[in-house]
């Protein structure tokens, strides 16, 4: 459920055609992406035109005071909803998601292009009690928010307390981003990249406590001509060594002979293109590295390899600081020259990695199974090592 | 007071004609930026000629053994104080300024352009007794300094207690600065980029306690044909969850009615260009955010867009982690997009921006007013957050 | 010993020309580098076409399945030893060296270049009850292991208890590494860059104590036509305040009368090309900063100086944060416009330098010796400052 797509839907005007067709790509990928889960939102089925004609008045009522400059209207609608989860021993959980049935942490992954505008209504489904429970600051009110980064939105779109921008529990609001698009005439930047979106609002007016409990999730704005991945995981290092608030053996949830993807199981086959949300939350730093695999430091994590001088300067690197609030992305291809097996992701802090702030990325062998060596290769948890490693290879050639 | 620009003055040889130029062209900003107040310095104003001979005759005879490969001889001169001021609670605070009475923290910027060489007399007036009560090396002597990043001096202008280039209580001591251009032919880099300077003695060999108690500043060094912002703020981020030493309210002073721009009233009408130099000090990491803008991580926070492999390949960012003695530029078009309001500007990391490691960039109405909601949403403090906050729009479509 | 340099050997095939002629080359600023002493491996005097064929057949013969596309075979094989070396007070000591006798922390600087595959084969000669005294997880087996980043290796040259690719006191095993060539055609990055490699396997799973104890080096992997430096350096930023694990004055032993360069003596003549290789590791972050000089921030630290776009938005800075796994390369030369002198290279934390975080790039006099004041410039130690500081120029112009 984790890391749903959320896809293009219902839109209008002159990016209809090109974001029909997307929409329809999308679709495909996110079949293969997640085990065949469809996607939640408007859906990617072309709709009849009287449909889209009821869809477009519709949007066009939203919110109509919060337009950022260059969004006429939202091209489409997702809902998302903020809920409590189970408890993690005695830590409250909480999550977004597409439906309160689907809510998770991170939340759904939302996609957009540039020169899309999207409009998202928030429904603040989280009891009155729980918030009271994780407040710290006794002048804030109860509510949960939806602040996001890289996007355009107006001030009543930040999520923040100094903008009334929140939601009581048992309300919604609706919120509205524009991923402006980059001008090629003028040079001016666009949005495209790797974001992430949180509460700015539960325990302190900065959403201390509503990020601690798990309301974050990843939003990718991609520009016409980016090369698409075949699978996109969020991977949000955070607090007490975490890794998408999990450590140890919770970090690598893969069954060794049915593995489904997901934010606690990383599987690709080689060749598969995967791409990395990686995001720094909390309180503390930390190094996103990965074994066997390398990227460019550039948007996207490739190199346009036909400008030479730009390809000589770019540094190649396989593990990067980040700080909280940071995020970036990184598409490598699975396995590539070094092949199927288990390759480790973790933070390069030696502690961090220690108490158990490590995964595996598992290149799958051709049909389908993990690599040898799979069901004892569980990453050392708080609580101690993996209890046997009989046999190795220590005195070949 | 604080953020006064320096600008070029009486210059001679060839760059003399462009930068003359630029020092009308700064003038006319100054005036816009710093609320009317005359910039300090040479002047900009044109000299007589036989002014400009005489001046040239000084400058010659400055630090005649001080000169970085490139400068034959100072195009201007500054005169810079150091000086104790106010304390703060208990707190010690000294500053720099170019005068004795317009000292502050930050100090004043200085801007250069490539090209430029730039002599810099520094006078100590901090008492003997207040740099004993600071050292913390009992070996060390007392005396202040002043070291600069990125620009190229000699060994005698570095500032540091082994190569003897400070300056004891009530001395003075030039220092000798060079903006080494860019060389189009051979590719050698230049030294255009966003800068600081600081103190190397006080308390410890690496003036840990000047740096703590206000002895820095920004340095600004342009290359010709750099797009000049309108405004420009130095935001130092710094230990006890300080921003230019400062921390909850006191972070943002601006008066709701007649805002003055400073270092803790960052204002700026919609459209214009602000500029940042952002500076990591201390002992601690942190990260910029600024809510709302984002920029390319390049030199300028810009990027030419007429080169698309380049362009496609640059992350736009909106949050960025430094370490101390970082330091980088960004350049953001105020309210671009998103409108007139109140924008958080603020380390993400939770703890630091929960103690008050925040402020706001206000994007003013078209009248000059601050946009709704600014008085009551002051960044939350140490001791509390804003008192209460009536009415919200948390049920809105 | 430290930092020495492996070179290419014998090669075959079509690159055997190019890397021939890079191995004279190499010889030759080798002897300039390291004060004379001769380079470890198979060497480069050209060898007899008969050797050749024996030397490309027991290559070919080296652990047969442990190859990362592209490497049919590899061009050389080194051997690499794991030894404990005496304690430094009560903290044991381990290095990797090219031969038992000659191992050291930093071990020895490897360096390829893109298209070269290399077999190294790693003896472990450190007594097993060492490892038992550094082992901090009771289930992990006694062993040493050789982890790389950057290049490309199967899951059994990882290093990893998962992967059982490590070595057991008294044992040996071949890692093979690949530098993957960039593909100009398919835009495709190579493995150029600036990496380490290090023990994965003492004291927990991660080598944190292998780490912590001396097991690193550096990697350098070139591309065809990238500049050649005079000098490498290697500077490992670690915890307790280190560089290459050492403090204070035991970061700068040169003989101020005939000072051999070394990882503990960083000297140049004035206008030497001088590269760092920089490394994060440990548990905390860091700051690399060099006063004086300034770099590029891209993948060797310079820039293609014909490409006006991508000059202008690259910075130019003189400090860069780096965590833990991080590692990146700069080439400045030395003295460049400040002429020669002492100049301070260090953490910019301000607690870490006080702590004696902080060492010299000695830029000599034309006549060899170092600059003035070098006799009493050390950096301050933890136990104290420098006893005196007779005499400064603190009263002039």
């Amino acid at each position: 459920m984790d890391n749903e797509t959320t896809r293009f839907g219902h839109v209008g005007g002159p990016r209809m055609w090109a974001i029909a067709i997307l929409a329809v790509t999308l679709v495909g990928a996110g079949v293969l992406r997640f085990g065949g889960q469809q996607a939640a939102g408007p859906g990617a089925p072309a709709a009849a035109p009287a449909a889209i004609s009821a869809e477009k008045a519709a949007l066009a009522a939203l919110a109509p005071g919060d337009r950022p400059d260059g969004c006429i209207q939202p091209d489409r609608r997702i809902q998302l909803y903020a809920v409590e989860l189970p408890k993690e021993g005695t830590q409250i959980r909480l999550g977004y998601g597409l439906t309160p049935e689907t809510a998770s942490y991170p939340g759904p992954l939302i996609e957009m292009i540039e020169g899309e505008c999207l409009a998202i209504t928030l429904h603040n489904q989280v009891p009155e009690a729980t918030l009271a429970a994780l407040r710290q600051d006794p002048n804030l009110p109860l509510g949960v928010s939806l602040h996001t980064h890289g996007v355009k939105y107006t001030p009543t779109s930040d999520g923040t307390i100094h903008t009334d921008s929140w939601v009581p529990p048992g309300g919604q609001r609706t919120y509205i981003w524009f991923a402006k698009p980059r001008n090629p005439s003028t040079g001016a930047q666009g949005t495209a990249g790797y974001w992430w979106y949180h509460d700015h609002m539960v325990g302190t007016s900065h959403g201390t406590r509503g990020l601690s409990s798990g309301l974050f999730g990843g939003l990718v704005v991609r520009r016409q001509g980016d090369v698409r991945p075949d699978r996109t995981y969020v991977t949000v290092f955070g607090d007490l060594q975490s890794i998408n608030l999990r450590r140890g053996a919770a970090t690598d949830t893969c069954d060794p002979v049915n593995p489904v993807p997901g934010p606690t199981c990383l599987i690709a086959k080689k060749g598969e293109r995967v791409e990395f949300l990686v995001v720094g939350m909390g309180n503390d730093m930390h190094t996103f590295h990965l074994h066997g695999h390398s990227w460019a430091d550039t948007r996207t994590g490739m190199l346009d390899g036909t400008n030479k001088a730009l390809v000589d300067s770019v540094p190649v690197i396989d593990n990067k600081t980040l700080g909280p609030g940071d995020s970036f992305g990184v598409q490598v291809v699975a396995g590539d020259s070094v092949g199927a097996g288990n390759w480790m992701l973790h933070c390069h802090m030696q502690f961090h990695s220690d108490q158990g702030m490590a995964t595996m990325l598992h290149v799958l062998n051709p049909d389908g199974t993990l690599a040898p060596h799979s069901a004892d290769h569980a990453p050392v948890s708080a609580a101690g090592a993996p209890a046997a490693h009989a046999g190795h290879q220590g005195s070949g050639t």
